[in-house]
């Protein structure tokens, strides 16, 4: 695994526990976490579990004892790591956003696609996929519990940044994160919109904005905390402090994006919203193991909005935890993913999110940066073989 | 008054109770209802209270016992009705939106204006503004407690033509409702989101949809229900059932509205949220005697959203109802508008929102129709004073 | 009517308005408005809406021109003035509790049953069996929805009395209000539980407490609300502050029922819950027009407590009042009682709940002092046929 | 560790990824697995991570390599277990409730304390108390920022026996289980009531039911599911279905419990609200990461209750999980069991909650059942000396 901030803590916990609740049909082994300081490595190694370490990912890569690279880091960083890892045959898992611009997407998808001729498989990390909640969503959804999708609402709401005190972090500044809340929340909403109703998004209205300029440069800060000297000299925020955008899906429906980090008093508030001719379903992160279900088929009289509690046996991946009413937490979409990943390498099937799926999102941010350059215009969404061609 | 539709029903009980509840400076008395139909407005007289009927509008308005014209008609009439009102010295009350065409709306305000400097005054009927949570919201903001506002976030959900048997009725024509979802509903939020955060909305990108473009033509409907034989002659909608917006406020602030009579689940789901630097506010016209409500000066261990129960002696229009916990209607936003029209005819002062304020709105909404007619490219909405320079 | 506070304001609206929204039988005319202060009365007439004041129940009582009598005040002069109206040969509703004793509830029963002989009719006024959402319960369960009933789980919450320097109001004095939040809260919950069940209360075991057993004496308060001088004299709480107790219904439900004013932050929370082998409803009077519903039939993926917002023109009551979604408020209770009670009078039929219902849940109540004051020892309630043997 | 059901699958998981998030002065090592079968318990053992197992409990005690034993097994042996590990120098955590009789509790009480003075520990394990939003919800009350307290509201509500047909598992079983709903519910309830609020219940009046007193004997089954064949044999249920109580605490609170397994629809919603003269507090385990807070202190007309989203950093337990706004499950609470036990086995102090905790909750269900057998007659709680005295 390369990286061992916030995500490469969420998944070691996951390489770590998913054979302790799923029978596998491949044992995960932590061999190595790579990083560049030395002693954090180290310290990180230890607590995640992890028997060896690196602090140069080529090295770690070069290790013959090592079947998959788990790529943990920003998204400027993902391409070349990805690539290297791929051509030397290893699988990758990677984080999302897939990459930081459409070019290294293309690139990742590509060489994704020549290593599956080889064996080696890649996966995009949209671990919201597999909250069971919103898997249960794409159940109905499938099964056309809903019927013909009208709308999609999205939300995204953090607001950890809301202090304009808070220091210019990495996520801030545009050569690391590649984009602020757009590619950091949006890429998720995105994903999911698509992943949800089975509708590609043909183009899109957007606006950005930055609401706070100018930041004090950080001293040090880990992970979505820090703190600033009031005295610290500033820097500019390269980046998105808020996205917003309209879209047309290729089915007909039309939906609503926001994504912010100044929605005071939300936390993590990812939610989305799904209308149908027959019904509709909604989700709040915040409230993590439920799903909201409206079936229009039922008499008016009771018809409701239902708290589904999504903690039943027969819904999906929750057989392996606990009994109804017992919830499960925020990690566990992870090892959810790593589940269906090793499941899809022994069976030599090709893992989802591909690549591919990690570019179609890519292409979304894409026009969405651009329609904000052009004033808002309506820009259109290339398929990925149009933008590959 | 003119029209006993849903809308008439709504504003009688209103001039009936409004002295029951204030002490009221005027007494309002029902005088005369006007309607096309003469069996029809003669039932709607004696049902609502009304001591006369008129079949004829100028009729009414020619009436020497009548101080005050009540126009709750499709908005195609408003203006002729507002400007011979006022022009004969009469107050108006007019409901929104206030015409369905800006140049309609100058021409009322404009005539508001010279009919003020003679005593005649003009308010248009966004009632919403007369919801006790949401008239809590504007006192928060406007006494600084969230802060320099960052986002608004308005819904407008209904789901009353989800079925493409629902027939052709005149809220689906553009000559009789000048727009669909977008000045029925959208006009509210337009309202509100200015009112509230006392920023004017400068531009808009935006996307109007017909998602069902041709329905049954109706035999005989009223209101909001109506039903379709299903042999029936189809006709075109002549309207938006969905209207998708992100806008800029003079402020700083920027916004998200969503209006859409396809929100399956949703019967009446007027929402807005205001995020601030400070705390949040957030709304559901579903859960009508409520505020949420965050503040962000509380400890960070015990900040919350809070659920205002609306129903405190302190919270605006309150005192005069029932104790805390008991709660009060939709009806009584129209009940308190009346007590404020009324008081303010007594005093002499302008009563609000204005139809200046109307115009406002309606500028808005061109500025969407015409964003929406352009590609999505974000429109500037000129002021009230340019738009009649 | 006798009576004009908090009640009489309550009553009087549905009087005025019933009409205007139902079609009834009979018109009602509010005649006259009875009150011991002779200004008070003739202001609270003229803000009511009554042609005439008396300031002599029994004055009242002797116009021929009035054919009911409606009874607003505290429950120690119920069974005289209703027995006395009966005898007259007038209708009467009189609001809950039915009485302060069971003594005078037999009283009141046996004179409502001569009455009846005669064509004068009696009701009792527990105006929650007329909120939509509950008569829409009470529906589900009569036609076995929820299969054999199981629980029943009551709360009434409300804090008005929290603070220690909250005067000595009469509803705190056992001489007027018989008891305390036993009588005023408990009641409602007691004839909700036997009228949605179906079943009867068949004993109990409880306990009863006065939690601030001294008070400021109060000098002038009206309704619910109040103020103390904090020099004030003080004087003893003669009622409960609070009621638990369980029980059990001739149906082989079981029960836990609570009623405080010491609830802090609930300001009416009226809310019941019952479950049975099929399903399960929730109510909470904090958001009157929703009814909280678990149908166990659905398959155990897509089953929820759903939200109904009981706003349909399906649903009961509701097809007088506005479009769906559009909520309606506590008083729309009352107006839904008078059209129950004139459509009931005008076909000569017994409208309820009758006094023998009023008297049943006095015996209850009756029963639950009786458990309190014996340790709370297991207390059987007698049938009204017994009570009365 | 002993027993490897449901709670065995959650404190293998706990002891396992302690030290992963939290610094530990100790290292857990999952020695040694018992269980009664062979193949089960190696199945078990290595998928729980497990190095060895036993089959008899006896040799699980007498191994050197084991410092503590954690008695996962149902309640008719945790006294036999308990008192033997303690007597052979082993530290013990016991799952609740502490056993199936006080003659037990008693014994293991006095066990504990014996060897307390040898150095090793013993602990009862009532999870809940580690959730961090009831920790959150104890640290507000000891603040004194709820003022005194007045009442406690817990309802544990499941409903996985309303089918007639689900067969009698060992939980339906007095022998092994000792109570139905009250053990196994209850418990917890009484032990967060008196952990919370730091207050003694010091009496009871109870009512226990038995609402399907006859079942199926079961075939085989596991942990909370089981399935029973239409036509097999049937025996009766010997352990309550629903519990039902009313207390007193030495505080001067009262309160108000019940435990089912027949509330359709819930299915594990432990509940519990105090309210004080300045502050309330609510729960609801189906929100596990939330708490509802409802500050008196605050000004009227802003005051509400606040829905606080328990996953700061500061919150209890948090700041080795997740980000803000993301959630933590179930089985976190019982990595927080193991960490404040650790952290004590480290520093020689006691562990809470104590076998005297885990006593004096016995006490409290002892009382419930004696008062249900006496007709609900109040029936006092001893205090542990008084018990043991």
């Amino acid at each position: 695994m390369v990286g061992y901030g916030f995500m490469g803590k969420a998944h070691s916990q996951a390489w770590r526990n998913a054979e302790r609740f799923y029978e596998l049909p491949l044992r995960p082994e932590l061999t190595a976490l790579c990083g560049r300081s030395d002693q954090a490595v180290a310290d990180a190694a230890r607590t995640y579990g992890f028997a060896a370490c690196e602090t140069d990912w080529r090295r770690l890569i070069a290790r013959a004892d090592i079947d998959l690279v788990d790529i943990c880091t920003p998204g400027d960083t993902h391409a070349q790591i990805a690539i290297a890892a791929l051509a030397a045959g290893k699988h990758v898992l990677c984080e999302k956003p897939l990459a930081n611009t459409v070019a290294q997407a293309e690139e990742m998808t590509a060489a994704a696609e020549r290593a599956a001729a080889r064996g080696a498989r890649a996966m995009v990390g949209f671990n919201y996929r597999r909250v069971p909640a919103l898997a249960l969503a794409r159940q109905l959804i499938a099964d056309g519990r809903l019927g013909t999708i009208r709308h999609v609402r999205a939300q995204y709401l953090q607001d950890w940044i809301v202090d304009p005190q808070f220091p210019l972090v990495w996520r801030l500044q545009a050569d690391k994160a590649g984009s602020g809340a757009l590619g950091d929340l949006g890429a998720h909403s995105i994903d999911l919109a698509q992943h949800l109703t089975g509708q590609r998004i043909t183009g899109v209205s957007a606006l950005l904005e930055t609401l706070v300029p100018e930041r004090p440069l950080p001293g040090a800060y880990s992970g979505l905390s820090a703190t600033a000297d009031a005295q610290a000299a500033r820097g500019k925020v390269t980046v998105d402090d808020a996205a917003l955008f309209t879209a047309r899906f290729d089915g007909g429906a039309i939906g609503v994006f926001e994504a912010t980090r100044f929605a005071t008093g939300h936390k993590n508030a990812m939610r989305i919203e799904v209308n149908g001719s027959l019904g509709s379903v909604a989700f709040d992160c915040e409230s993590l193991n439920e799903l909201s279900y409206y079936d229009a088929s039922q008499d008016a009289g009771t018809a409701g909005f239902r708290r589904i509690l999504v903690t039943e046996p027969t819904h999906p991946y929750l057989a392996a935890w606990w009994p109804p009413g017992h919830l499960i937490g925020y990690e566990h979409t992870f090892t959810h993913q790593i589940k269906d990943l090793v499941e899809a390498l022994a069976e030599g099937s090709a893992p989802e999110p591909s690549f591919a799926d990690g570019l179609r999102t890519q292409l979304v941010l894409a026009a969405v940066a651009e329609s904000a350059a052009a004033n808002s215009v309506f820009t259109p969404v290339p398929s990925e073989r149009q933008a590959r061609a």
